[in-house]
């Protein structure tokens, strides 16, 4: 591992500033656990892995992940990727992406959504889940967002729910197309 | 207007490139109409009226369009906003952005989204929101998107339905949170 490795792909003093992530109660239980920004040397702590519990990932080398990684940090602040990290074990154990997407509308908005929740199947049922949803959306918050979305399956209505976020009622469908062998990169 | 106003916020070879725009069906039956990428100069072509018809937008300067057109251009490929044009008016007369998310899953693949779509109001009934909606998905898909998703309310299903897209079963739900007062950029 390099030094560049340990780069974060937001900077980190933004949870601190908003109070996120040191201060929540699942974390104050668990000394081992703490939430920060994807590092770039998550690579080796089983972000992709953790991944493959939410669907499929692939085989991605460590320099596709190295340069997806500093594409996204390079936008502007639009990709905010945070993980859950066991300090004991060095390893992933929970990640979800706050994606702010900006707008021309309501005096140039900040949109929300929240993206690709996972907890690793060995550290369900702790709270980690809530905690993550929690931490990004607030942070979606204190980033100045007009409002936070999610696509959820009718499986996850009831964990979404409890956590705040609801239908809008007559405005909550999210339809779809879904395209046939996807490259990695843009065709140009 | 100054040369720099002619900025595009995408370069216009793209839709080039992918043969999107000059050929579409509903554009060639009116030679007044073109579609391409949204210019900084559209400020002054009532890009941002228009989208007032489908939600606030508030005041918006110039140099505060301009400086959210830069962030949006200088975001790796994130943002494509697009634009109809009635060349002999010289005015914006439909609008959509098409939002390409950058994923670690699927092996570092994109996710289109369909976002803010609207058609003049004298301008409606010709096929022109269609045209649009036609052009961006399948800008979505030949740049490499494994799927692309919008969300709608109840009353456009039948638009979008028309256009291909479509409710998966079981997994269509939009949850969102509404947060009071939004600021313009992030309180960083
Ligand atoms: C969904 C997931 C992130 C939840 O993580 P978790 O850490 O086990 O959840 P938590 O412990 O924080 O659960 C918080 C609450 O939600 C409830 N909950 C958890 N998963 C739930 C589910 N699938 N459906 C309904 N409720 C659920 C818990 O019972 C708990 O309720 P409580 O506070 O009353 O005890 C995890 O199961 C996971 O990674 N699943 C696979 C990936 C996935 O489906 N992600 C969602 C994509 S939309
Ligand atoms: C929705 C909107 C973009 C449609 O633009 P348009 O140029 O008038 O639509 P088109 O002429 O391309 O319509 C294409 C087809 O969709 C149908 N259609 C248009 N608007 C529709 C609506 N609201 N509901 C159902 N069908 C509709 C048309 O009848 C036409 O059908 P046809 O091909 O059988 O004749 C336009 O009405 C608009 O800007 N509305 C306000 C903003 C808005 O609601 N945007 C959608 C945000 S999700």
């Amino acid at each position: 591992m390099t030094a560049d490795d340990e780069v974060p792909i937001y900077d980190p003093e933004i949870l601190k500033k908003f109070h996120l992530g040191e201060r929540h109660e699942t974390l104050k239980q668990d000394e081992s656990l703490c939430v920060r920004p994807l590092y770039m040397s998550d690579y080796g702590r089983g972000f992709l892995e953790l991944l493959g519990e939410l669907t499929q990932v692939g085989n991605i080398s460590e320099e596709q992940f190295q340069e997806q990684f500093n594409l996204m940090k390079n936008s502007h602040g639009t990709y905010y990727c945070t993980v859950i990290i066991d300090t004991i074990k060095d390893r992933v154990v929970g990640a979800s992406t706050l994606l702010m997407e900006r707008k021309f509308i309501r005096g140039c908005a900040w949109r929300a959504r929240l993206e690709d929740v996972v907890v690793s199947p060995d550290y369900r049922g702790k709270q980690l889940g809530k905690c993550i949803v929690e931490i990004l959306t607030n942070l979606g918050k204190a980033l100045g967002a007009y409002k936070m979305t999610l696509d959820c399956n009718d499986k996850m209505l009831t964990f979404y729910n409890q956590l705040g976020y609801a239908k809008e009622p007559g405005n909550a469908n999210v339809l779809s197309i879904r395209f046939p062998a996807p490259t990695l990169e843009p065709k140009l």
